[in-house]
């Protein structure tokens, strides 16, 4: 037998989406369950690439079965293609097996020719709408079949307008649209070189073979290459007979939902038009009418439609988003798909139908994005307010929120304001690591400058606060504590009201409404955790953070990076001391004095996590970051420390880096200080001890060096480590265990996988510094190619914000691999930024990381890919 | 049959190393070709594993076969271990299977006590002696085998020489050495809690223990982790009757080479002294006489070491290295070894080798240590002139050779007075690109900061020019022209001399030889080429350095670095123009006036390299590098440009960046200012064809796009380079081929090395920076650690130095697979430094790389070095 490559709808279903395409499958699986689809059929994929395979050319075989199904169609709606009595007129859609930009849009009112058209003036009884259906065809099938520009028959749309004075396209009349028609068919003569198709069999095979070419556009090929789509996919073609919602009062069209969309509430929500077309609700020129007036107006219709979205919800267990017309009292169903939601519609609706048996639990889980998620984890502007504010400048959505508050132009403002409890954001230019604790106190961050990596956007996300970053057309003038943009001052103390979600920096205080994490979501994320079989930690690296983080779910702390620890003002003078030190002595002194703070900040963490355990990250960072970064800074320093100015001034160069980033940092610090090192592991051991002493229970701390490149490094600085701690053990009748492990954050740690796992307990994958080594990128420079490397489709997506698991993922799979085969038992798990983003919690997941960890708002969402990761393709215990 | 745990020098070969050590295969194959040998014995590696096998006891079965042995060496000498008539001594020495630091020294006078000491004397007729013989291995022993502290020892020599006050050792009574060892023995039973042992045979059993101890010290497990050698070898003994050159006027002791180590020369090389034993030579108190002199003192002893250095060196089949004792009037060999000579003599002595029929090309090939060349292919000091030459400092050898000039300190005097012929050095606190100039015209360069990475270092590597950099003893003071180093001044214009193989400074014009590449040298290098498997090219940016590379035996260009050519004084105008430039436009225009200069370039280096491939690099690095560095210049460039001072700053301010290495450069250039790209694509084809026009032979040049991460990056520039390209080609009558390929220099792609094959024709690994980025190490920072890594052996070598096989050598193997994987055919080079380096070489032509290139200078160690891998294992043609 040979191959059948059109199908009628009713032969169709939605099983067959790979032949029918997305659209086509649906309209099948429409008919199949009876619902009143207008009718028509479906070229098939397979048709489209026979074109291919023959030199594109639609070959005998196939015309013949279109015009077979095209001869039923008109059998079956008693219509016929240009007739001047009564014509069919269809519409042309392409529908590929994925949603697809840049493949052919749709053509409607394909039949109109000369001779039709009067037939469906006599028909309709209105020759305006007749005429009118006409210019748009061929505006339409000019414009997307045969690829003349479209401004050529809006200027002569706008030139009759013009000389008519006529406001809308509503005003032109019968007699304006038959001059317009004849006026149309003669640029479509010039642009193409022949007259306008009257034989509509020719308008419908010339729309296919463009549907068909469409897939081979350069936007399509780009997009398939950029999303892994194969190419010999290709799309299939849907010629349905038309309907009209414009016919008169006994018609109409519209759209609902099953649900609202926003809340999730479980009732039928949408608007409508009597004797209008789709065009006309996208237009906005008339206002819709709420779904439930229906009721009143055609009672018989709304209880018939009311039942169908009711049969489509339970037939495709979800909320529906559902099109209608209303032609002549008789109601069609144009298209039914998931509809699209708030995050708090997806859960309640999720769990809604979990409730009702509809779905299971897992299913319920997959429903959900995680990244929506976000929406519910920061304060938002309360819809009303945010239309009535004024938006002042855009920026970078650099960390989620909405914060308000009156603005201050450094840390120590900030922070003198905020003890009165005012209401306070930290403007900067950008912000430095000695801005850290206006930024803990302000309600959110707003910078001038650098982007979404840049030490505000970091540090903010860090802290879950909100934060607009690189928000050039703000002129912040520091000095005169104003900012500027658009002729617009304002000067601190005054309000502003940031949207870090959005980017957008409004004037005044808007109003906010809170977060609220309880009844269905609580429900949701009980399962999730009930399903998941890969932990999820947290970075903190303070008591405040690692609450909320507790209160968000997190079983551990990933990451406390230590070093966040030395910025505070009462222990910087001792940092500095310690760094300009020039005997090793002189630097364990300084070190002495910064124990019992370290000792303390362990303390309190080991007190809050109370038995979840907590990844301590040694000293990370180059020193030269903790030294003042201009003279006055400097001068006090030397002051303090009693030694000269010039000397602090050329140790302060003596330390800095071409390349900090690749510079002396990390273990590196520690091979070439050991002392540092040592007081580290006393208070991390010392604060354990204490904690356990008071009854409190703590897990062995897990002690983590960073920036190991060689396993030579991590062996010598785990003697230290142990040489260090195990003393103090000794000495202790509070009995303290403890691993020692290493962040694998340099390409060769992965290559030498297995050699350094000899020397670890476990490894935390650092995909920040990993992916800027791997790909060469620096996170503070790569703006300026970055982004339009993302929008050129050059990267796909930017690797600081989505893991790149095709290369950077190849490292770390290799690390794993080596890591694991070399000490089966090793623990693994990331503490990159990366560890909060939904696609890379999966790649984790599939290289079997215990845990991920990542900043206190991203925890939920985690939990939720971890999730879905795991029914997807679960672990076997 | 049981183990043999112990073997008589008669029992072994040559062949028996891995069991017998070195040393022993060594001392049984004299013994076996019939040479004079003091006799003994060697207790096996198999017995030290032994001893370790059994809780550190040596079995009984062992001291068994030792006894055995000890008894037939007694018989054999006539002599008996502690006897007081005819007192048998012998020496005790470890021997592993490889040279071992951290092992054993020697024991020697083994089998003195009180009694023995007494037969010695009489023996000897020389009390003295005997006395003399007993403390000194009392201190050894102690010492060696026991672990008493040396300084204990001599802390009595010094006293009691101090009390009489004696100028030496010579001058001590025999008296004095009979209370000396009185007090050596009494400081023994102190340490160690027990009498010295007076009992031979416990003298033997405790140093052949000392000696199994020593295999498992911490620095011979260093070592041996360090150079991946196997921890259950085990080390060998080796017991020795002694003889002495000190018994009279008929006893001596020698050194000899059978040939001239410093020249290869053909005739015996060597001194000896009468009356005398080995550390009398050493110590240098008497002057040795030439070992021709001994013709005429003993004429038949003369005759017969004569005889056996020939055979030695036939049966060796290499110059040998011998060490002899006469004892009274009769001859002893005691070791001989292949003897260490300069380069010049190795080739010397390796081609006399094969032209005598001794040995093949082949082995003469593996004769040399290719980084001796060295010594060949720059100047040298003459060796008087340099003894007599005061030192003023020292620094970081960084580019070898050596130079004097007068001294300059910027690159304009420098420039100035070279202009007159004057020889000049730059000597500069650091150098930056805007010295290439001076750079050029000096001799040689001094710098006080930077490492062996620093600009200076490789810019001058690069024109093979002397180089001494980060020479911090000196104080350069830029401002008034001098140096000062340890209270002496030197001005600009005086005299210094730089020592770039050593990182030595010389005062004054020291007297230098010159490169001298004919002869044997020449003969070598045809049999090298004859050999080699892989082709060698060079790292060249313009004429001059592509001819003095061609005389080294380059095969072609490797890398020629475009930006170099941006610096010249005429050009940087235009170059900072284009960089300023806000629109396309502008940036067009300044790159019309860069275009012309390019193709002159080009057309220069086809010229000379006639029809040699050449592979050049697209712009490289970080725009704002060729930004002014300073205020002054800024405000020149201002003026000229026609623009403000604010707006330059601003610009140069913008394009600074926090990690340049790891910024907007390499290929990210040519994506977002493609322009650059397109007029360097127009001057390469350009200049190809003039040069072809006037009959000059072109290979296709080779287009290479730097720092590529991602396949689409090449692939956009690709078409722009071939859209570029092409057009030219197709309107002109000259036909010109060229290729696209790319670096790989990123760990990105490495690991994506399979789909960036697809769109390129070659490969050249930029090792440096793929070092740089697998290890994090910046090559500008790491001196802050580098250096301690290497001597505390946590890195066994500067991995920017010798190439890292075991890490970063992961990632290149992954590349040449994935690579020759998609495109078999695909062309492999290197273009990083570690091109020139031999064990690199010999990795990369392990990977199946077509040819390594490396700077000038380099060629032929990088010629030798191909060769020798061929050698080891040749590549199936």
């Amino acid at each position: 037998m040979s191959k059948k490559y059109v199908y009628h709808f009713s032969e169709g279903s939605k099983e067959m989406r790979s032949l029918l395409g997305g659209k086509g499958a649906n309209l099948a699986e429409m008919t199949k369950i009876g619902l009143p689809v207008p009718q028509g059929f479906t070229i098939t994929t397979e048709a489209c690439n026979d074109y291919y395979d023959n030199d594109q050319v639609i070959r005998e075989e196939i015309v013949k079965e279109i015009n077979e199904n095209l001869e039923r169609l008109e059998k079956e709606q008693g219509k016929k293609l240009g007739s001047d009595k009564n014509p069919l007129l269809v519409s042309v859609r392409s529908g590929a097996v994925f949603s697809m930009p840049g493949m052919m849009d749709t053509i409607l009112n394909l039949g109109l020719n000369d001779t039709s058209v009067k037939g469906l003036a006599e028909n309709t009884n209105n020759e305006r709408f007749a005429y009118d259906s006409y210019r748009r065809f061929i505006q339409m099938f000019s414009d997307v079949a045969m690829e003349v520009p479209k401004y050529k028959f809006e200027a002569v749309l706008d030139r009759v307008k013009d000389s008519m004075g006529y406001k809308s396209d509503t005003d032109l009349t019968t007699e304006d649209l038959k001059s317009i028609v004849e006026e149309f068919k003669g640029i479509y003569k010039k642009e193409i070189g022949e007259d306008f198709p009257q034989e509509p069999k020719k308008q419908l095979m010339l729309s296919i073979e463009a549907v068909f070419r469409s897939w081979n556009n350069p936007r399509a090929i780009v997009y398939r290459r950029l999303h892994d789509i194969a190419n010999n996919l290709g799309t299939a073609v849907n010629i349905q007979s038309m309907v009209f919602g414009n016919m008169g009062d006994t018609s109409g069209t519209g759209v609902a939902f099953t649900r609202n969309p926003a809340t999730g509430e479980n009732k039928l929500f949408g608007e409508y038009l009597i004797n209008a077309q789709g065009e006309d609700v996208v237009a906005g020129i008339r206002t819709p009418q709420n779904i439930s007036t229906l009721e009143n107006e055609m009672p018989e219709i709304y209880k018939q439609f009311v039942d169908i979205t009711e049969n489509l919800e339970k037939h495709y267990k979800d909320m529906q988003d559902i099109e209608f017309t209303i032609e002549n009292g008789k109601l069609y169903i144009l298209q039914t798909r998931n509809g699209k939601r708030t995050a708090k519609a997806a859960i309640n609706v999720a769990v809604d139908l979990v409730n009702s048996g509809m779905i299971s639990k897992e299913e319920a889980i997959m429903r959900i994005e995680p990244n929506q998620l976000n929406q519910l984890l920061h304060p938002t502007f309360e819809e009303h307010a945010i239309k009535e504010a004024r938006l002042l400048a855009k920026g970078l959505p650099a960390s989620p929120g909405a914060a308000s508050g009156r603005i201050y132009f450094n840390a120590d403002d900030v922070v003198a304001h905020s003890k009165d409890g005012e209401k306070t954001l930290l403007v900067r230019l950008e912000t430095s690591p000695e801005d850290i604790e206006g930024m803990v106190k302000a309600e959110g961050i707003l910078t001038a400058r650098g982007g979404m990596t840049s030490h505000a956007a970091v540090v903010a996300r860090g802290m879950g606060k909100c934060c607009v970053a690189g928000c050039g057309e703000i002129k912040v003038d520091e000095a005169n504590k104003e900012i500027r943009v658009d002729g617009i001052t304002v000067k601190e103390g005054e309000y502003l009201s940031l949207d870090g979600s959005q980017g957008t920096v409004y004037l005044g205080d808007v109003a906010k409404k809170g977060v609220e994490l309880t009844g269905n979501f609580e429900v949701l994320m009980g399962w999730v955790d009930d399903v998941r079989q890969m932990m999820v930690r947290t970075n903190a690296d303070n008591p405040r953070d690692a609450k909320s983080a507790i209160k968000f779910g997190a079983e551990g702390i990933g990451l406390c990076r230590t070093e966040h620890m030395f910025f505070e003002e009462e222990r910087i003078p001792a940092v500095r001391e310690m760094i300009l030190s020039n005997t090793v002595e002189q630097r364990e002194k300084a070190l002495a004095k910064l124990l019992p703070f370290q000792e303390q900040d362990f303390y309190d963490l080991f007190k809050v996590m109370n038995g979840l355990p907590i990844n301590i990250r040694l000293l990370d960072p180059p020193l030269h970051e903790f030294l003042p970064h201009d003279d006055e800074a400097a001068k006090a320093l030397a002051e303090t420390m009693g030694i000269s100015f010039e000397d602090i001034k050329k140790r302060i160069i003596d330390l800095s880096e071409f390349n900090p980033m690749l510079g002396h940092r990390g273990c590196r610090l520690a091979i070439t200080y050991p002392e540092i090192c040592v007081m580290q592991a006393k208070a991390i051991i010392q604060g354990a001890i204490r904690a356990k002493k008071e009854g409190v229970e703590v897990a062995p701390p897990e002690i983590m060096v960073p920036l190991v490149s060689e396993p030579n490094e991590l062996r010598i600085i785990r003697e230290i480590i142990e040489k260090t701690a195990n003393e103090i053990i000794e000495n202790s009748d509070v009995k303290v265990d403890y691993t020692v492990g290493t962040m694998i954050e340099i390409p060769r740690a992965c290559l030498l996988a297995d050699e350094i796992a000899e020397v670890a307990d476990f490894y935390s994958f650092g995909t920040n510094d990993l992916t800027q080594m791997g790909f060469g990128f620096s996170r503070d420079d790569a703006g300026k190619f970055l982004n339009e490397y993302v929008e050129r489709g050059i990267l796909e997506k930017d690797p600081f914000q989505v893991f790149d698991q095709k290369g950077i993922g190849k490292l770390m799979k290799m690390a794993c691999e080596l890591g694991r085969g070399v000490k089966p038992e090793l623990k693994l798990g990331i503490c990159g930024e990366h560890g909060g983003e939904p696609s890379s919690v999966e790649f984790c997941y599939e290289q079997g990381l215990n845990y991920v960890s990542c900043s206190p708002f991203r925890v939920p969402i985690a939990r939720l890919a971890a999730a879905q990761a795991t029914i997807k393709n679960p672990r076997n215990k």
